[in-house]
């Protein structure tokens, strides 16, 4: 199978390719260097250090006699989608190349207003490509949980039955994100699934839990590690957590840290990813995948990092609640359903305990790199107070 | 009170700053003429001459004495909209300046990405510049009842209880629009119902059925017209039909004509408008109006028409179903809502049968103008077919 990954030099992109590469397909992909850019402008930088892409792609090269076929540029302009899937005529397209910080779409009108365009425009862009050039090809394109928000009733898979007024009808679960990054989610699944409705569009639009993680299968030496981000705006809970750990800083749930998500290790977001390209949906088929694990709510996971550090190495560790810079509620009713790529096969490999000691042995090795980042890790922004364009 | 009609110079603008200027409110208001200099790309013009808005404003100025503070220029451009908000410090901004045809944005990649970006950054602008600027101020945004699309029970305004698996919430109701224009419409909706969740902002959020009509009460003379549009990309149903009779054309209902939709008068999306301003939302009150008189079928109102020119104008007029161009459902269930503005005093005026009536007497004042504009007002576009990027 020939497949296009957006966003290929990303945390999830990369070690992507490497899995597409491994089970034998041809792999090509695109990237901006957005992510790389603005982790540098908030003074962070990924933990694990990574090499450029085409140092990764030689060493690629050099170690499996593979490449990845690779494109630069940005997928909000239209003209470089439309000749790179001219060009590589792929069966299907992995959407990964958004902006995908929610801190960064919070920060004010300028981000927020640049996350709405380019999200939504790349994924416009991607409709019309595939459309007008490849229209029997396969978008997998990466939502996420958090499209959903935390409704006081169980989420399904994108879809349920409506009883109302005393009739029935079969409707999109209703959304209620939690940020700006999260609603240009929400406006890309709508979009996707009104392509689907007009053209047929094959469509997988997955809502993706947390991912944590520094390995996979595939990445088996310090070459191939993927970005590891921590900083505020760039890093997610359980990460930014294992790094807090090792850097002997607070481990840092947002207030109550009542709040509950799904989770995924980094591997079973690659398996899962793979098992919906390797199982496409029908032609003219929309379908929505809930990808996650476990759910756990954010203290929990803070006291099973400061478990998992103390007893491995013999340190304490500190756990401190910080006010909540973000508008959510801190106690909720959380029950995803999760069935279908279950269905499809995937049987998940994560295990916390054993996770989160590899992390930390990643980690530990760039002990010196995290403490250098400290400025960065511990939260400031606070969304409500979030500033205006020329402020 | 001091409002900001942003979109002063279009169909529902222009007769709304009348009617607020004639009860007593101090009205600004912003347009680019984009209405304007669209219409006249697909070769077609109002059917009703209407002035330049300078000329407009002159004869509001000599015949009342009042005028409106006119600024020119884009909403999508953040630093326009700051300073006009800074300058004029309303209490109230309507937000009618959106790019306002379902057809256009179905024409191919760039009108739909396009439409994406003005409507949607406009409102991201306003959500910022009343938060930063005049945080007490009431937002009222034209949305349209073609969010919700067709869905087989009855439509609620808004939010809806919830049950699933045997739990309850109240929560959005699940919108599923027909185009990218009613999409965009969409994710306005959704964020203007987050800024409401992080700032508290006061939002009227409107689902307008489509208007019909020539005239308000404030509309006595020719020189106070409003734009009335005809052709396939700009006008809407019922106005078109008008127009084919008057223009010895077949009145063309798309497909079956079974298509249900919500209707109202010019006249009554005024009054509406007008309750929503004068009655505004609570402090941290975000509220959904769905906002039309009665709801009729395409053929029905096809029927209507040529009933009543037949009628009047003693020639015989034919109507002629025509392929849908739009996807979208020929025969379905539609019972939505509308209870919220009757509670607040709206009574609906629309008389379709006197409405009808008066139209064409406006329209046949006009004759060869439309008879000129024959050409764009039978349909063409085939939304399947929309085209990408580069063709």
């Amino acid at each position: 199978m020939k497949v296009l990954v957006l966003g290929v030099d990303g945390y999830i992109g990369w070690p992507l390719a490497l899995r597409l590469l491994s089970r034998g397909h041809q792999v090509s992909g695109a990237d901006s260097f957005f992510t790389r850019k603005r982790v540098k402008e908030v003074s962070s930088d990924s933990a694990l250090p990574i090499q450029s892409f085409s140092r990764r792609n030689s060493f690629l090269r050099d170690t499996t006699g593979k490449e990845i076929e690779f494109f630069r540029g940005d997928v909000s302009d239209p003209d470089f989608i439309y000749d790179m899937i001219s060009e590589t005529e792929p069966d299907a397209i992995v959407h990964l190349a958004e902006q995908r910080s929610a801190p960064y779409s919070m920060l004010g009108l300028k981000q927020a207003s640049e996350t709405m365009q380019k999200n939504i425009i790349s994924t416009m862009n991607l409709i019309y490509a595939v459309k007008d050039i490849v229209p029997e090809s396969h978008i997998l394109k990466l939502g996420t949980m958090g499209e959903y928000g935390t409704p006081n009733v169980d989420i399904p898979e994108g879809f349920f039955e409506v009883e109302f007024n005393g009739r029935k009808d079969y409707l999109p679960f209703p959304k209620n994100a939690g940020s700006w990054y999260h609603w240009t989610k929400v406006h890309d699944s709508n979009n996707l699934m009104f392509a689907n409705r007009v053209w047929g569009t094959r469509i997988t639009d997955v809502m993706q839990g947390v991912v944590y993680g520094t390995r996979t299968a595939d990445i088996v030496d310090a070459n191939q590690f993927t970005r590891f981000d921590i900083d505020e705006v760039w890093g997610t809970a359980l990460n930014r957590f294992c790094a807090q750990a090792i850097a002997s800083l607070p481990i840092t749930p947002y207030g109550k840290g009542g709040q509950t998500r799904g989770f995924l290790s980094l591997e079973d977001s690659i398996t899962c990813l793979t098992i919906g390209l390797e199982k496409p949906p029908a032609k003219g088929e929309y379908r929505v995948f809930n990808q996650f694990d476990q759910h756990y709510s954010v203290m929990e996971l803070a006291l099973k990092v400061k478990e998992v550090y103390e007893k491995e190495y013999g340190h304490k560790a500190e756990i401190k609640h910080v006010p909540n810079p973000r508008v959510e509620k801190e106690e909720h009713y959380y029950k995803p359903e999760s069935r279908k790529l279950r269905e499809l096969g995937y049987k998940p490999q994560g295990d916390l305990q054993k996770d989160l000691v590899r992390i930390m042995e990643d980690l530990s090795g760039y002990r010196d790199r995290i403490e250098k980042l400290k400025q960065v890790i511990m939260p400031k922004t606070v969304w409500e107070k979030s500033s205006g364009f020329s402020h």
